[in-house]
């Protein structure tokens, strides 16, 4: 009865219900007229999330329950250097854009009217990322560049854009707030507590500017300012 | 296929995915095991929750889906006093026994195998009520007292024994805590920070006494500590 919109992603989605997480602030914001549901994977690149999606994904028995949304949030991963520390997370500019379609394409012909919106990889602060390695790095060099997240975003874009769906360019909008690499970011890829916020605005804006909001969903059940204090029991009549 | 966890209350459950409310901490905790499904309707009591269930828990076609647990948190609102300013949400005592008792057996009957955990009011700070009224109060007199919720508290303990089941005592347990009136509170009704951070550890702590837990539960796919970094996709063959 109540309409989900699906988050599908790597850690920055897995870790979007965490202290005021993206994912949150979305469920907080459709607390009563969407389902958010969380299918982050921590780690996972688009050659993984292709493998899995149909287990992520079940096709129903009865064919329904099409999300109003989707958001795709990888590449953060795939972007990882082919020669540093983080090698087995990376995949080929080429082979992710394939994937980001081949993913795309998945989700046209589950939901044809599902609205589906790609989210670029975040920039990359390598300083930070040389304090924070998820394995061990002994090189002094970063498993993760900001240029080479760039090319991923740029790539998600063109992706976006062949396949006629929006696209949130992160990579671009956070780097225009000067100190963007402590101001958003907690460990030089994740995403602090202003850069959770950064993502939610742009979500929230993009799902509106295509008619997912506030102001086109329904309430499932009379809110409580629709409630006459005269008369509760009719507002729940029909 | 992966397993649900039903939220299912007033606005003190509408509210749990705000800013470090209880509900996303949970949605976080479980990110990789359950989905949290938020099902909070603020201002509401147990005789209008009654009155909407069969709307917000439809049957499904197939039968299936049973959620591993509901919480059910109504109360705060059937505690309301009858001659004070939020009259029109009060529900007499007795009828408030009745109509957790049925809602307690909706679900037994829908999901036998589901855990249902009530959770009693919280206590209530009067003074911070008479700042933070909801329908303009004039009389000088908070809308609910701490005394009123603790009846609708101890009746609650009494229908989960009655039912055999579990059921968190929010309002003791808060009151135990020396200042519990503002750490707990933030309008003497609503969650503070702290606040939620009580109720998620009650449930977490609850849940886990009766199974449901990160040690028991599995994820629904490899964790990236799980896949081999030598040869990654033989991780996703099964």
């Amino acid at each position: 009865m109540r309409p989900s919109i699906y988050l599908f992603g790597d850690s920055i989605t897995e870790e979007s219900f965490s202290y005021g997480g993206w994912g949150s602030s979305l469920a907080n914001h459709f607390a009563r007229t969407a389902d958010l549901v969380l299918r982050g994977y921590s780690g996972y690149n688009t050659r993984w999330a292709l493998k899995v999606i149909e287990k992520v994904f079940p096709a129903t028995a009865e064919g329904g329950g099409a999300p109003l949304a989707v958001t795709v949030f990888f590449g953060a991963n795939d972007a990882c250097l082919s020669d540093r520390c983080s090698a087995f997370q990376h995949v080929p500019l080429d082979e992710y854009k394939q994937n980001l379609h081949a993913i795309v394409a998945f989700f046209k012909k589950r939901w044809p009217s599902a609205h589906i919106l790609l989210i670029t990889p975040p920039p990359i602060d390598e300083d930070a990322r040389l304090l924070h390695p998820y394995v061990e790095n002994l090189s002094g060099l970063p498993e993760r560049t900001n240029e080479a997240a760039g090319s991923y975003a740029k790539q998600c874009l063109a992706i976006a854009a062949e396949c006629g769906i929006s696209a949130i360019d992160l990579w671009t909008k956070m780097q225009q707030f000067p100190g963007w690499q402590k101001a958003y970011l907690r460990d030089g890829l994740h995403l602090s507590e202003n850069g959770n916020k950064v993502v939610f605005g742009e979500v929230i804006g993009q799902l509106k500017e295509e008619g997912v909001s506030l102001e086109t969903l329904s309430p499932d059940l009379p809110l409580i300012s629709e409630i006459n204090p005269d008369d509760p029991l009719k507002s729940f009549d029909n």
